[in-house]
């Protein structure tokens, strides 16, 4: 039986790992002593619950119930524990206290699982310190290199190398998986990060694709003539262009509607920015996402065409600078179903939606069936002391992960 | 007769009254030595010529050729000597060694006026070095106060009035007219500052009124969301509202035809200008011009509308701050008549147009009969080193000057 009162004695465990950065809210930088304690904390709590703990060489930790039939694959659930600088205490705390919850549950519960279950603690999900994002799932699956962590390197230009062998772990193991042995399933719960499921008063949230953004930059030229002399007939203001672009943007994005898009401009100079001068050239940091890489990339192809353009119109010179294109990482219809039919079957409130934020489940979703919950966070606000998830929907996202791991521990239920 | 050598000679001389600023160009801040210098070298060219020389307690001079009949009001005409950082050789210059040249030639003709003319150079008409423009002028004519001179500063904390002190002027003087007697008419010729005149291929423009500004801040409050797990429909995006009043001023500015208007939006700025979050606040700098105060104001106000409805339909709140409202200045009909009747008289090509900067002539406009004619600066550069105004323009407009002069300085020809 899920247990509230565990729960809350558990975040407010949790909040106190956090230092020495200024400001108010969890400062827990990955392998700072705040989040190695922290992670001591959860070995314990895995140990306490009963779980067989063991750790790889970027120090993830994996807490193992072994199921009736060893040799099946794993059903894996879980998240991380390190934070942004003054960041809240539910992005990826949630995830693994409710991992560690469920476990707990069903063990006093005198559940017996036919496949074994592990739950993971992923190091280095944020990207505050080294640059880069789940790094410890990466790790784990052979995605990263001895050379990446050797090459990233925290503002204090202390190597990732050098923050892993501080903490006695083996950085040269990397560039191979860290993890061995037959996954399952992977699930994970994690809070919103938006305002959908607060907006539509639903209670959990299935997601149905995480992603992923494609980034790119737009650099307008035009002619910084005087404001007063120059008539407007005569004018290549680059803030009107770039204004035009900003629309076109948010159009483009507002036009695709399943699966949906975002495209923000969150960018946006010009120069020389001063009262009297028409801009002369503007720049414009453009960051489109969706969950489908066809739909994504349609809308980064429709706004480029909308950027030369409009352009072309204004007698503006414009140049693209690509920065990133990830890839979108969708969730398999079966364990979308799978999810929604627990939800369903509890009768709590639900609803589909993708995923805007990265996380650690989208480098398991490449390989193996794969779900996420979310729960609703006030304002939608994370990244942030003021991040906050009520009790309520917290304990009801581990009754359902709860449910969710006791149906996928079943031999017979399968995902497609 | 107008010497294109003189003048090729005395804008030679004028350019190397510069420094000690760094970079290329003219630098003439006022009251600094290179100014001082300068204004020196333009008093012994008023004194060659045979003018005779007085100055007033904020330094600006006047070089009287009397009249046939002294008691009639005086025909001046001038402009200024000091410049930006790193200027050009032609703003300001060019009307004050226009109108020596112009002296200089009618007295080799052997001409006698009958009202007396007067060639007066301003002191500070940039607002480089105290942040406000024609105060030399403003001195002249009793608009500024010594309450003026005491608050405005240099951005070393010199006063004005300890700069005037400095160079030994009386500026306890200021506050009540430092020019005494009756005024005929004034006339300043200047580079248009703009790239009209060579768009439309016209080698003097006939000044209709000159466009003062109305500016005001536009501060926009959305909110700060995640960029990727914000769906478009639940953004308040406050660089996208900005983007609408960029382009909605442009459209109302545009549809200004008969008299014409302008608005720059040269300032705007979105925050927090990150990449992964939506622009939650914005600020715009709205710059609006014409010569008619009747235009600018609805234009002014149409853009207040604008910014309430955009704002209003997405959920932004919006703020309104004045900067400035200053007034547009008219050229009486009656002077323009005169000016194009020399031009067309003359055969030059010509057209009537607005200036967009503000002049010395301004503050004259509103009390006596003034003209201004422009001449085409290259590409519109000006305020920088590139300024550049052909040697057939500057002679041409001299000579067209000389014809002004002349006409205006008989009785017989008088200004409704």
């Amino acid at each position: 039986m899920i247990s509230k009162e565990r729960l809350t004695d558990m975040f407010a465990r949790m909040r106190e790992f956090s230092g020495p950065g200024d400001g108010p809210g969890v400062y827990r930088l990955a392998f700072t002593d705040a989040d190695w304690q922290a992670r001591s904390y959860l070995i314990g709590l895995m140990r306490e619950v009963g779980l067989a703990v063991r750790e790889d060489a970027f120090g993830n930790v994996v807490g193992r119930w072994e199921g009736a039939e060893p040799s099946l694959p794993a059903v894996i659930f879980g998240s991380h524990c390190d934070s942004v600088p003054n960041g809240g205490n539910y992005d990826g705390v949630l995830g693994i206290l409710a991992a560690i919850e469920t476990v707990r549950s069903l063990k006093e519960e005198g559940f017996h699982p036919e496949h074994s279950l592990e739950v993971a603690l992923f190091m280095c999900e944020e990207s505050s310190r080294f640059g880069a994002a789940t790094l410890g799932s990466r790790a784990m699956l052979g995605e990263l290199t001895v050379d990446d962590v050797r090459r990233l390197k925290d503002k204090e230009g202390v190597t990732l190398y050098d923050a892993l062998k501080g903490r006695g772990l083996a950085p040269d193991a990397l560039g191979k998986p860290l993890y061995e042995g037959d996954v399952k399933a992977f699930f994970e719960v994690h809070i919103e990060q938006g305002k959908v499921l607060e907006h539509e008063k639903k209670s959990v949230g299935v997601v149905t694709g995480i992603a992923a953004p494609t980034r790119f930059r737009v650099k307008l030229t035009g002619n910084a003539d005087h404001s007063g002399a120059t008539p407007m007939s005569l004018r290549h203001d680059a803030a009107c262009a770039a204004a035009e672009i900003v629309l076109a943007a948010e159009r483009l994005a507002a036009a695709e509607k399943e699966p949906p898009a975002v495209a923000t401009v969150g960018v946006l100079q010009i120069a020389p920015g001063v009262m009297n001068v028409i801009p002369g050239s503007a720049e414009l940091g453009v960051d489109i996402r969706s969950i489908d890489a066809g739909t994504k990339t349609r809308v980064a192809e429709n706004l480029k065409a909308a950027v030369s353009e409009i352009c072309g119109r204004r007698g503006v010179a414009s140049e693209i600078v690509p920065i990133s294109d990830e890839r979108p990482v969708a969730i398999r219809p079966s364990v979308q179903d799978f999810l929604e039919g627990v939800c369903r079957e509890d009768g709590c409130s639900y609803m589909r939606l993708p995923s805007g934020a990265g996380h650690d489940a989208m480098h398991w979703a490449e390989r193996v069936s794969t779900g996420m919950l979310f729960i609703p966070c006030r304002d939608g606000v994370s990244h942030n002391p003021d991040e906050y998830a009520a009790p309520e929907d917290i304990a009801n996202v581990v009754r359902l992960l709860e449910k969710v791991v006791r149906e996928a521990s079943k031999k017979k239920v399968t995902f497609a």
